[in-house]
């Protein structure tokens, strides 16, 4: 028997699902992993997925992929491109895609699987796969913990992940000390007062106030981090009003704040809630605004010496040039949580999925951030092969390493 | 046989419907209506209604009232509040209250047409009661006459309408001239480029463009506009983005654009596209901004001297201090176009809604715009008493006026 | 003996003076004024100059001119344009030219003098002639009382004055009640921490305080007043930093705010101080910024008796449709202190120095705005003739009716 | 024969000036090497000073110093805090301060030089030592290039160079590569239309244009740029208009920008421009703005080679603990171009200024920047010792060390 992985990405892609809504895709994943004689729990942390392989003694190697997808309108033009839609949080009906190759990464832990299973005679010790719901929201290992599910399965030695990106396919990022940056997620609710769009001097305007936020929350990076430190305050979404004619009571921000440490989290916090709260008292707002955190994220921290370890097997198995120090991301992760609970090391690795020719040309027309769409890009599109094939390889290599 | 009103207002404003969705409101008009031993035809302009009293020769009198409600979320605190939700022509479901008044219009002209009825021997002449809807869209009065109304009912000598404001009740509001500004509805699309929140580098944020665009479009009336000319540009919504950690694509701003004629609509319009393609110049926008017309309304002009003569009439069945001159309002209203294209005179008077005591304290303590509601306000609530009785003689007088 | 009053201009034009700098000028009035045998006391409120024409019983008439220039560059091209420089208050060199047309004024008053004198025989009563000083500080008239001009001169029992304006020759504009705006001055003084430009995060940084407080008051006019209202909230200078790579530790903005009444300049005061104090509180700053009133200037408002008497006076000597309404101008003037302190009313008019085909095309052209130079432009100049006889004619017509 | 070269430091620190204005520092400078015996030539590159210490065969080492203050009110309240005036390029009068340390440079190398003259015995080779002019202003290097520096005087085969700056006193740092960011300077006028205060509509308003600008300008540094990059945009100066009531023409805005490399100098500069013109489009400019570079400086690179050697001779020195990396500053240097030109390494470290202790504290308070001024702050002020000592020792250290 030999799964399809293919046919596997491809259906994940078609049938992307929002944070904590997996469900078809944790039944397709259980279907497979069945196939493989695997026994698998469902409902881990709501909607996720845990299986392990026990293969005599040693290490305990948790392998991590994450399964949720996002609220884009898919723009790739891909023949198996999502038309899917969800339902968010706030009961908005919204397209989704997986526009952050969550479904590459379940497709290569299943591939790993099958292949660990296949070759079990070359190695001992425990795998656990954990398929990890809702990380979009930051809150799906999280879930998975407060479920039990370090309690309830082998503990790890060492925690394994790996995350598809706009690298050439063929190339591994990974170094040692931070990896990905701190988090924050907030929702800043501005309160002014609506009336008829008509007679602005009635009310107190929210959309102004929201603008006026917006803007000045730029002076924060561009005037108040030290231009060689890493801090990005994005305000993702602004929602505020139904009708051109009615000037609304209140505005919505949800802001994304990165950070490289929890120092510089609290400085950032701290300028960002000052701004907010200004711009309300220029607005002669009657009531402060109410800002809520919807998800903290630590920073991603790879052990040195496992990083070390690792990249040395990733160099035998796919040559020296096959890794590169790709520097700290400004992205977050929440699959810390799994090994800061644990106290134990983690490796979080990034893998290519660009046609390696489109970027050299890129980067040789200087257009890199034009041409390559990035995670959460509506254009964002991993070339299938060789970055399945690699993503399987990659775990498969990772988690021998540190099994016996 | 006599109809409730009171009951009649409170049962509308406890089911509010959108623009064009006025079906349960059109069943209830026609079926008092039908009591009264009036013909109604439905559907008149997709879910407008029209009457009409024939009595002999004499002039034809045109009676309008509008129907529909708004998206906003009562918050009167008033034991007939709405509740109601309904979807917008988004596919929204949203809340919708009276937050015009546009019960208390129906409610009125319901009234007038039975005294009409029952005191037939008094005046001679046609009255067309027009129950039109959609007027918040701008777009009610235009529907019912391109579905032929003007042809299909005896063509008006004169056309009255009246509505519900923040005046002391008992307090009559009519100028000769200008009376509402002219308006244009714009809906907006900021086109820039998505990406991840943690990457701005690799975008062209959205979200960024539309708070300079709505800052910068301030600066229109307070720097280009003579500082004594009526305009008002007001952004009545900014939508963008669906998640924190997302920037999205493209942000949408709806306008609405006020000027007491055609010649400043000429100059706003013009500014108002210089600086939102400006705006995304500034952002290094790859595509214009698509702007698009939602609705134009002309200036709503009284004309003089059925102005001077309905002043009178009013001044003599509510007394002389019933009348005065609001000034010019900068709200909007489509009920010139039943005028404009009839080319007949045009009188339109607003009356007031709230107690005398509560709008003097206002006053007195120059607290007008905090403590007395507007329309479009979640607030907003006229008193039930004297204002309905009102609205009722209100119609009646003048009617009388321009009948035999 | 008569007066060469188009040279008089030329040279006044030619040698504008700053406010409270008058003393050329005041040479050269008292010249003039002593052939035609009258006695001027000089150095009244600093710079200014009286004089009165004492002619049996009657009226005593205030006829007011004012004298200073502007810190503008002219850019005329006149074959008389002003090159002349001066010294500011802040010891700055600046260029200074006739920019408001007070040139205009002093030469229709110095002919207007002469007029009266070579025709005592036709009127009896007094005229007192002020030619004041500071006008664009709006402290000349305060600093001639404080001096005590209205002790020691006949009190007056009206007080006449004039403004050349861009209405065209041969027009006056003047109405009962308020022709011209309140206005208060405002210096404020933002304070940030200064640094070196390339670590913006070591310093509070007062350029991008002021630019977000500039761009935040621009929300008062365009949200806060009723569209119907008349406001003017002007940054007339901004000022900070000596060099690009010194980030400085404080900014000053100069403001110019209009009003039509006491009332809403309470208010507009209050929403100014709210955005400034607000904005700094944005920017982290660690002292609340200065703010200092530089003067208050009252409304101009015109005795409605007075006003209607001497229209009528003005139709009889220059055709019925010599003068016109133009509304309440937003510019401020602080001739009205010498009638508020003596208790007696006040007429002031503005009379046109455009050539009036000019005019005439660019009303038809739309483009009045930018074709006809208005006061305070380096492009202001009335046309010489028919712009001075008037002015003459106006002053004389006008004192003649409340003369007896 | 001894200099006091703490009177030499608290004479300059009194008596500073501005750029290309240093004819009284030159003086004083001559005036002591001449005791040294010393020749020294004036007036090279306008007011720079070199002299040179021939002492047999061996390699030619450049020692650079600076000499310009800058335009800050120092407000250290040091008794010998400088009072000094001076008049800048727009001949304006501007307080004068040694805000960034140069009087530090010119003291520590003419202490240098007295002790290279007196161990000739102990070396070998030729020490020129360079007293440059206006490194403020980007252009004192180039200047004495121009003026033939290179060409007059025996070539280097290294130049060596150093800062004071807000590190503890007793510490180097020092980088191999990029040590300083590239920058440039740019001067941008801004065009609107002049007019009266109280008649915006009638004016293109630059000060508004002006503060749209530089808000905008955040959005680069805050969206354009990956934030794992270095770069600054900082407006240092803004000036426009001379009056409340007076809208004036033109304002101006003094640019300083920071990047690595000329890729992103490239990069920066073309988001720069663009924001500058979009904004202008905005207002409805009718004239583009004026963009004018001041200056232009490449990144300050060490060579690899050299700071190594250099390292070690420090540690060796002054102790292991004695150097630290302090990373890329973003300040920048025109010392760059002796070497470039030349063809030669460069070696450029800075050293500290700050009391160990208070430095600590401030470390320890998270108050760096709050309590540590830094380099043209109007508080910048290194401890007189041991500052001094060291400036003169790193000097006699690295000469040596790179001569025979």
């Amino acid at each position: 028997m030999t799964i399809d992985l293919e046919a596997l990405y491809v259906d994940l892609h078609k049938h992307p699902e929002l944070s904590f809504q997996e469900t078809r895709t944790a039944g397709v994943i259980v279907r497979h992993l069945t196939e493989l004689g695997l026994e698998v729990e469902e409902g881990v942390g709501r909607t996720g997925l845990v299986t392990s392989i026990v293969n005599g003694d040693g290490p305990v190697v948790w392998l991590r992929a994450d399964m949720d997808g996002l609220p884009v309108q898919e723009q790739t033009g891909l023949d198996y491109a999502s038309t899917a839609k969800g339902t968010d949080p706030a009961g908005l009906e919204v397209p989704v895609m997986h526009a952050c190759g969550h479904d590459m990464h379940v497709s290569s832990l299943v591939g790993a699987l099958e292949r660990l299973v296949n070759t079990k005679s070359d190695w001992s010790g425990t795998v656990v796969a954990v398929f990890q719901p809702a990380e979009e929201y930051g809150a799906g290992s999280k879930a998975m913990i407060a479920d039990g599910v370090l309690d309830r399965y082998p503990r790890p030695d060492i925690v394994l992940g790996q995350h598809v990106t706009p690298l050439p396919a063929g190339v591994i990022g990974v170094r040692p000390g931070t990896q990905m940056a701190a988090s924050d997620g907030l929702t800043v609710v501005l309160h002014g007062r609506g009336g008829h769009g008509s007679r602005p001097h009635s009310t107190i305007d929210p959309v102004v106030m929201a603008a006026a936020t917006v803007m000045r929350l730029q002076t924060i990076v561009s005037r108040e981090i030290d231009p060689r430190d890493v801090a990005v305050v994005t305000v993702g979404s602004i929602h505020a009003g139904l009708k051109n004619n009615i000037i609304p009571a209140e505005a919505k921000l949800e802001l994304s704040l990165r950070y490289p440490n929890d120092e510089a989290r609290a400085k950032v916090l701290e300028k960002v809630e000052r701004v907010i709260r200004a711009e309300a008292a220029a607005s002669g707002a009657e009531q402060t605004p109410t800002i809520t955190t919807d998800h903290t994220l630590p920073p991603t921290i790879n052990d040195e010496t496992a990083t070390a370890r690792l990249t040395g097997a990733f160099q035998r198995a796919f040559g020296d040039d096959s890794v590169v120090d790709p520097g700290m991301f400004t992205g977050s992760e929440d699959v810390s949580w799994f090994a800061r609970e644990a106290g134990v090391p983690l490796v979080f690795w990034f893998w290519g999925g660009v046609d390696p020719k489109k970027f050299a040309d890129a980067v040789a027309g200087g257009t890199l951030d034009r041409d390559v769409p990035t995670n959460h890009s509506p254009y964002f599109a991993p070339v299938l092969q060789p970055t399945l094939d690699r993503g399987v390889e990659n775990l498969v290599v990772a988690a021998r390493e540190f099994l016996a």
